[in-house]
């Protein structure tokens, strides 16, 4: 059985835990906050892994105390290199490829998650360890990770920001938000079966100018506006229509 | 029975085509393709409703083969007015807040339908062929409907189109975009327990300077960097950041 030790309480932290107690194959024997780490913090001989699960800038600091540890050393950051850790120790990263909230069940067994390590014993350790929990586990080396990473902020952040923005339309005009709900989830199951290229709907794509400009016209909120400009643009050159 | 004639032949056709077909409280007894209405079309004369499914720029023309009917005559697009239709004739919208492929099925039961109608007794007709297929039926008038297809754009063409950015990203650098299925869904089914404004998260949200910075360095493409960098600041606004 994999031991391991989780630093840091926060949301990952708090979903790796729960995985982790499903499965036989991997104890977690102790959570130590992030705060609570110092040169003098004891921690059991039988641990395999340290898995550092924490704000991404305290990420280099934190994993200082394991310089000289002769343990497998994770983190789960998708934009922090490997390098990041120390140096000459057992170092890796173990990145979950999912947004993580406390109060939201996650089912581990579809999330991808990125493995990284520099020697083939750790790659395999670590394997095993993803492999525990998820049925998605991958080689993802630090450069592609930042990729991986640069295109998470469009699909998850960016597109709760588009959600924010239909919420602010529905709120100013007494409209329930919630109604939206089947859509955004259709919307991002569709590309089980089409390519977002195929999926495109809308004014802009069906170049419908007289749509566009009513609706520029609706929009009260100049960044709104701008937004609406922008990606209409930017999905009008998509499919290759004048400007 | 309430007895239905479908006008158009296409994505939205199909789907409610087939949703009806599954209750016994309606029968969708003729379906013609647009092309084929003229002065000559002959209609079943138990037909008690007309639902016009075509382009949104045809709904005018095509509705004015019925400018003399008898019938209740229902348009299903979110960003025409029930006006677009001929006056004087019992007109009405019956628009599902959805987005619709031919090749995917859809759970009908839980699309919110948005109706309309000028006359009780049609509203209540509305009501009934909509609560056939739908638990969601909703009164909304031509104005608020206007808004809710505008919310739309934004729900749904827009975060189509951040997918269609990650993808790119990923093509450019050999990453699998299939690994962001289950972020993609869970971003949506987030919103089920929490407020997009609660549920956002990312650098621009933690107003991460640095990983900004690095993330705008990374864009090759000029739109993706200008959609970045608009979005970035918008979120920023959001949350009361300086810019």
């Amino acid at each position: 059985m994999i031991q391991v030790a989780l630093i840091g309480k926060g949301n990952v932290s708090h979903h790796l835990q729960k995985a982790f107690s499903k499965t036989s194959q991997v104890e977690v024997v102790q959570v130590v906050p992030s705060r609570k780490i110092n040169h003098e913090t004891s921690f059991k001989d039988s641990i395999d892994i340290f898995i550092i699960a924490i704000r991404d800038d305290a990420i280099h600091a934190v994993s200082q105390y394991f310089k000289d540890s002769k343990k497998l050393i994770l983190h789960t950051s998708g934009s922090i290199s490997i390098d990041a850790l120390p140096s000459r120790i057992r170092r890796g990263v173990f990145y979950p490829l999912q947004t993580f909230t406390k109060e939201r069940e996650i089912d581990f067994e579809t999330v991808p998650i990125c493995v990284e390590a520099e020697h083939d014993k750790d790659l395999e350790l670590l394997k095993e360890l993803a492999g525990s929990i998820s049925g998605s586990v991958h080689e993802i080396s630090s450069g592609q990770r930042e990729k991986l990473h640069l295109a998470a902020v469009f699909v998850n952040n960016f597109t709760n920001h588009m959600y924010r923005i239909g919420q602010e339309i529905c709120q100013k005009n007494e409209l329930d938000f919630t109604m939206f709900q089947p859509l955004m989830l259709e919307t991002a199951k569709k590309l089980e079966t089409l390519s977002p290229f195929e999926a495109q709907t809308g004014p802009a794509k069906r170049n419908d100018d007289s749509t566009i400009a009513r609706q520029l016209e609706q929009l009260k909120v100049e960044k709104h506006k701008e937004i609406y400009q922008l990606l209409t643009e930017s999905i009008k050159t998509t499919y290759g229509k004048e400007l």
